[in-house]
C-alpha cells in the first residue's frame, strides 16, 4: 500500500516537510451538516448509526465532499468499548449516552474482561475497511479511542458527571479497584486500535477527554501511565507505513512536557494553551495538533479568518509538524458555511508563511 | 478596629508569618451540612435565604460551630449582582440558576447600568453587618463577587452552560457589546465590593468560574483585564487594616504568572496545577490559596490525610503565603466527618512543618 495522494496529515506528524498546514476538525461528521442529520433519521438512532458499517462510511465522508479536509476520522463513539464489555450503552432521547450497569461493585470489576475486538466490536472494523475503500486513497483514515480513564469515567459514573464524584470516590478509597478497571480497559484499548491500524486505519489518536479533571499527580498515575502502555502497545507500521499516533488531554495544557514525554507522534492541545508556548515547552519533541475554540466558528468571517492566522502565526516558522484542528469538538449549532471560511484560511496563510 | 483574635488567614494573604496555615473551604456553609438543609428548607427556597441577612448570618456561622475553620466567608450567591441589574434571576427546583432575561439584545446592553449596592443589594450588606457583629472578631470574614465574565457568562447565557456559545458567539462577533457588559459589570463589582469592604468584610475574593472556558488570548481581554481594574479600584484599607484581595480563576494555570501580576495579594489554585510548581512560577510575589480537590473528602481517612499533607508538602518551607483550601466548592454529597479529618491534619502538619 501506497500512502494516500494527499498525505501531509502523515507527513506533518511524523515531521516530514509539507507545502501547507493540514487539518481536520474534531467531530467532522456531525449536527451541523444537514446532510448528517438525514442520515441520522434514517438509521433511526445514534446507536444504529454507530453500528451500521455502510451508514458510519456514508457520514465519515460527508464533511470530505463539502470542505477540503486533509484527512477523514472514522464515525464512531468512545464508548462502545465498555458497551462491548457488557455495559449496555443506551442513549436516552435529548440526553447523554448512558450505561444500563454502571460499573461500582467489586465483583463486578473483578469480573471484567477486555473484549475481543473482531467478535465484539466487529462493525468497526467492517467501517474501517468500508470507508478505506470509499476513500480510495485520496486522504488518509484516522482511527480512535477513548483514553482508560475517560472510559472508566462513564463506565463508574454511568453517564456524563459534572463532578466525577463516583470515580473520584474510587480513586481516592479503593485505588485498586479503579486500577483494576484501567489495566483491563488499556488492554482492550490496545487490541481495539491495532484491530483498527490492521483494517485500514493510517494512523490513531486517544482521547483523553477527561484526564484534564484529575489533579497533577493523580493525572500521571491513573490517566498518563496507561496512555502510555496503549502507544508502547500500538503496532507502528502497516504494509510499510509508519502509523503516527496522537494523545489529547482535554485541559492538559498545564502537563505538557509529561504527555510528549510517553512516545506519542502527536500531542493534541484544547485551545487554552497558545501553541507557540506549547511548542517552545516541547521542541521538536513530537508534532502539536489543534487549537482553535471551535467557538470562533460562531464569528464573522473576517474573526474566523483572523483567529485561524493567530493560531498558525503563533506556532512560527517551519514547515511541518502542525496539524491545525480545533480544540474540541465542533458545535451542533456552527453554520457550516463558517467551516469553508476556516479551511481555505488556514491552507492559504500557511502557504504563504512557508514561502 | 483591631484584627480578630484568630488572623492567621489575614497574616498568609499578607505574608506575615503565622504558627500553622489556615484554611477555610470554598462553600463551607452547604447542603452537605444538615444544619444548612434544616436553615434553607425554612426559609423556602435558596433565593429567600440570599435575601434574609439574618439567615444568611445563620447559615454563615454553622460550619464554624463544627470545624476549626480560620476565616467565615459571607452566604451569598454570585448572581445577586445581575439580579440587581435587573435580569430577574430565579432557581427552577432541581436546576441551576437561570434569568429571566438573558442579555443579548443590543438596546438591552446599552441601557445597562450599575446598580446601587445600598439601594439594590442592601440585603448583602445587612447580611455582612450582621455576621461580623456575631463572629465577634474570632476569625475573619470574607466578602466576594462573581469576575465580571463569569457574570457576563450567566447574564448572556441565562443559566449555566457546557459550551457558551452564546457569550463566546457575542466575542467572536460583536466584542464591542461584550466590552459593554463586562465594563457596566466591572463598575458594579466594584462598588459592590467596596461597599462589603464598608460593611465589614476583612478580605474580599473574585471567583472568575468561567474564566478558564478561553484562549489564553481572549482570557487577558476579556477575563482578566476587567479583574486588574477591579483590583485597582478595591478599597485597600479600612479602619487602618489592610483589606486583602484574592483572585480565582478556575482551570487558569496556565495563565499563572499574568494573574500574579494583576496586583492582587492571592491567587486561588485548582487542583490541576501543583502548588509547588505554581509556587516557584510566581515567587513570593502572591499568596497561594488551594487547592486540594474536593472529591478528596470521598476518600478513607488516611487518603484525606495524605492528600492534605502532599499539598502542605509541596507548598514547601516557610512560615506564610499559603491559605489552604479545596480547589472548587465542597460536594453536597461529603460526609461532613471527613471534613474534621481534613482540618485537623491541615493545622496539625502545618504546625509540624514550620518547627
Amino acid at each position: 500500500m501506497s500512502r494516500p495522494k494527499n498525505d501531509a496529515f502523515l507527513r506533518a506528524l511524523l515531521k516530514e516537510p509539507t507545502d501547507f498546514t493540514p487539518l481536520w476538525m474534531m467531530r467532522q461528521a456531525g449536527r451541523y451538516l444537514p446532510e448528517y442529520c438525514a442520515t441520522r433519521k434514517r438509521a433511526g438512532n445514534f446507536l444504529n448509526l454507530c453500528k451500521s458499517p455502510s451508514m458510519a462510511c456514508e457520514v465519515t465522508l460527508q464533511p470530505l465532499a463539502r470542505y477540503d479536509l486533509d484527512a477523514a476520522i472514522l464515525f464512531s463513539d468512545i464508548l462502545t468499548v465498555p458497551d462491548a464489555m457488557g455495559l449496555g450503552l443506551y442513549f436516552a432521547e435529548g440526553e447523554g449516552p448512558k450505561f444500563e450497569r454502571p460499573l461500582r461493585e467489586e465483583w463486578a470489576i473483578n469480573s471484567l474482561s477486555a473484549p475481543d475486538p473482531y467478535d465484539h466490536l466487529g462493525y468497526v472494523m467492517d467501517a474501517v475497511s468500508e470507508i478505506r475503500r470509499a476513500l480510495n486513497n485520496s486522504v488518509p483514515l484516522i482511527g480512535f479511542s477513548g483514553s482508560p480513564y475517560t472510559l472508566a469515567c462513564y463506565m463508574i459514573e454511568g453517564q456524563g458527571s459534572s463532578d466525577f464524584r463516583h470515580i473520584k470516590g474510587m480513586l481516592y478509597s479503593r485505588p485498586d479497584l479503579l486500577h483494576k478497571i484501567l489495566d483491563v480497559t488499556t488492554q482492550a484499548v490496545i487490541s481495539y486500535l491495532n484491530a483498527q491500524i490492521d483494517s485500514g486505519a493510517q494512523a490513531v489518536m486517544i482521547f483523553d477527554t477527561w484526564g484534564g479533571s484529575l489533579s497533577a499527580s493523580a493525572y500521571k498515575e491513573f490517566s498518563l501511565a496507561y496512555m502510555q502502555r496503549i502507544v508502547a502497545g500500538l503496532k507502528k507500521e502497516k504494509d510499510g507505513q509508519r502509523i503516527p499516533n496522537i494523545v489529547f488531554t482535554k485541559n492538559g495544557g498545564l502537563w505538557l512536557e509529561d504527555i510528549a514525554a510517553i512516545g506519542c507522534d502527536g500531542v493534541g492541545l484544547d485551545w487554552g494553551i497558545d501553541i507557540g508556548s506549547a511548542r517552545r515547552r516541547v521542541g521538536d519533541k513530537v508534532a502539536l495538533q489543534g487549537n482553535i475554540d471551535p467557538n470562533v466558528l460562531f464569528g464573522t468571517p473576517e474573526t474566523i479568518a483572523a483567529e485561524a492566522k493567530k493560531v498558525l502565526d503563533s506556532f512560527g516558522p517551519g514547515n511541518t509538524g502542525h496539524v491545525f484542528n480545533l480544540g474540541h469538538g465542533i458545535s451542533q449549532y456552527t453554520p457550516p458555511e463558517n467551516v469553508t471560511v476556516l479551511v481555505e484560511t488556514v491552507h492559504a496563510h500557511s502557504r504563504t508563511l512557508r514561502k
